[in-house]
């Protein structure tokens, strides 16, 4: 089978090839090739399947219709500027996210008119689909309504996943990924870096500032976890979703007193001592149009898992990125 | 101040025009103009206020902008085509009900950059948002998962909607319209159709086929209310609406029983004897995917209202229609 990532450089891109290339293997066929994609190089793991980098921004005209000419039996669709960037850059959002992505769906359309095709296309979504006001715990149905125009362009493209699904041009696949937690490397500008940062700083012997209080809740998953979430996107039987094909993905419902309660059984009081109290009322602002709790019924149902508490986030992190 | 209404042939288009022209004013403030766009000509009604009638498609290339540089204050964007074209025709109904209403937000967000605008854009939206299985009555945050590709862009549209009002580009305000009962005029290939057949036809001395059971449940409001929530969108406070910019419509949850008891109440037994039980499973096994009743709370707390009950709505027709 042949596979096409974009976004196969970013920090998810990268791990999801990793696994692939170690698997050799997806739902039980070989692959037999993959095409990686994004705007820097993607590196190409030992031992991989024979593998193509090819660096372009897949919204760039043609570049999706040459892309999908090569028909990959399952595309895994990662590639999208941030929050921030789509926030700042209205235009260049709805360009990458938007009209971006439906190029690929479009491409995927028109390639089948040729001859029958109709590839698995699983679509990294995220949990900014959702806006406040939230209910303690956010079911399955629960409308979208973004507070970000990146919210807006995934919940649009969510849409159409749907819709070109329905139609049978492809069989697509959303998944709204939780916020990911250890994130690995080094601290970012995103309001959300600090989730990853009281936990891996520490671990490594280095001091992390926490901008926010303890009670802050929020919903999370491991790296791993979310390439198991694209791995059983790309496998599971479609037949059962209709077309609600974009959901939720589990995760552990965590406040950051439970972080640092998780973190003081894995590494001891020093490591807690680490964390420097600097309170930021910015993220906190920001932070606080998140929510903590999703029901996640439907995925779980599919057999999309994550962990079960941070002992197991912690874990993961230091199995994977410690060892 | 001035007015754009796209769709103004349509039948709701042409008595919202009517109204405007009758009122001669909107939010009080006096109508200056009006540009009246169909693809075919809109009626002026006698007395309107200084109207063009221009025919054309609003989705065609430079349209929207020449429509927007005269910077109407409200836009009534009711243009559309309808679900079973935009079903047969996949990429027509991309290129008129998504890229066309993408092209007029476009167009009042550019026009806002040469100098300050922000005109009150009233979206026609449509139940068709939502898809089965629904709840027993349907919440304001229930998700959209649509059944067609129409209701897919018209929850594509809303979301624009919301994300071009948050970043003060437009004022939007989007309309989820119930089922419009008893449209005026003859039967239609609409599914829909029998449920304002049942009532128009023996209302006027003629037969009508009915071809599902008593038991079906539908949400329905008058030509008239549908008006009247238009009216209501371009002149509320859209402050308290935050980025839920389109909101179900208030109707009447009524079964197809209690509309011929209705009918039995306002013009007697012979009427509801001119409807002929035609069973017709291919009508009836669309029908089971619409929804029954909605809550419509946050359009209700705005101040949209609609009938009460199917006396009411019988009497809207025998008013407008019949005297």
């Amino acid at each position: 089978m042949k596979i096409l990532v974009t976004g196969a450089a970013g920090m998810i891109g990268r791990k999801l090839v990793e696994r692939l290339s170690r698997d050799g293997t997806l739902g039980g066929k070989p692959i037999e090739s993959m095409t990686l994609v994004d705007v820097v190089d993607s590196p190409v793991p030992e031992g991989a399947p024979p593998s193509r980098p090819i660096v372009c921004d897949f919204a760039d005209k043609g570049v999706a219709e040459t892309l999908i000419a090569e028909r990959p039996d399952v595309i895994f669709h990662l590639a999208a500027i941030v929050s921030g960037d789509a926030e700042a850059n209205f235009e260049k959002g709805y360009r990458v996210n938007f009209n971006g992505s439906w190029s690929l769906l479009e491409a995927v359309r028109l390639e089948g008119q040729k001859e029958p095709y109709k590839p698995r296309f699983v679509f990294a979504s995220t949990l900014a689909v959702f806006g406040p006001p939230f209910p303690e715990s956010i079911p399955d149905d629960f409308a979208p309504t973004p507070s970000t125009s990146y919210g807006t362009q995934k919940a649009m493209i969510e849409l159409m996943l749907a819709d070109y699904s329905r139609k049978g041009f492809v069989d697509g696949v959303g998944v709204r990924l939780p916020t990911i937690c250890i994130r690995p490397g080094k601290p970012n500008k995103a309001a959300s870096s600090f989730f990853s940062g009281i936990l891996r700083e520490p671990l490594n012997g280095m001091e992390a500032n926490l901008p926010v209080g303890d009670d802050v809740r929020h919903w999370f998953a491991s790296p791993r976890a979310a390439v198991g979430f694209f791995i059983t996107a790309a496998t599971i039987d479609t037949a059962p979703l209709g077309v609600r094909r974009s959901m939720t993905m589990p995760g552990v419902s965590a406040t950051v007193g439970e972080e640092i309660e998780a973190l003081r059984k894995a590494a001891g009081d020093a490591a807690v001592a680490r964390i420097k109290r600097v309170d930021d009322p910015f993220v906190a602002q920001i932070v606080k149009g998140w929510a903590g709790r999703y029901d996640a019924k439907a995925a779980r149902d599919l057999g999309f898992t994550a962990e079960r508490n941070f002992g197991e986030i912690i874990k993961v992190y230091q199995e994977d990125e410690m060892a």
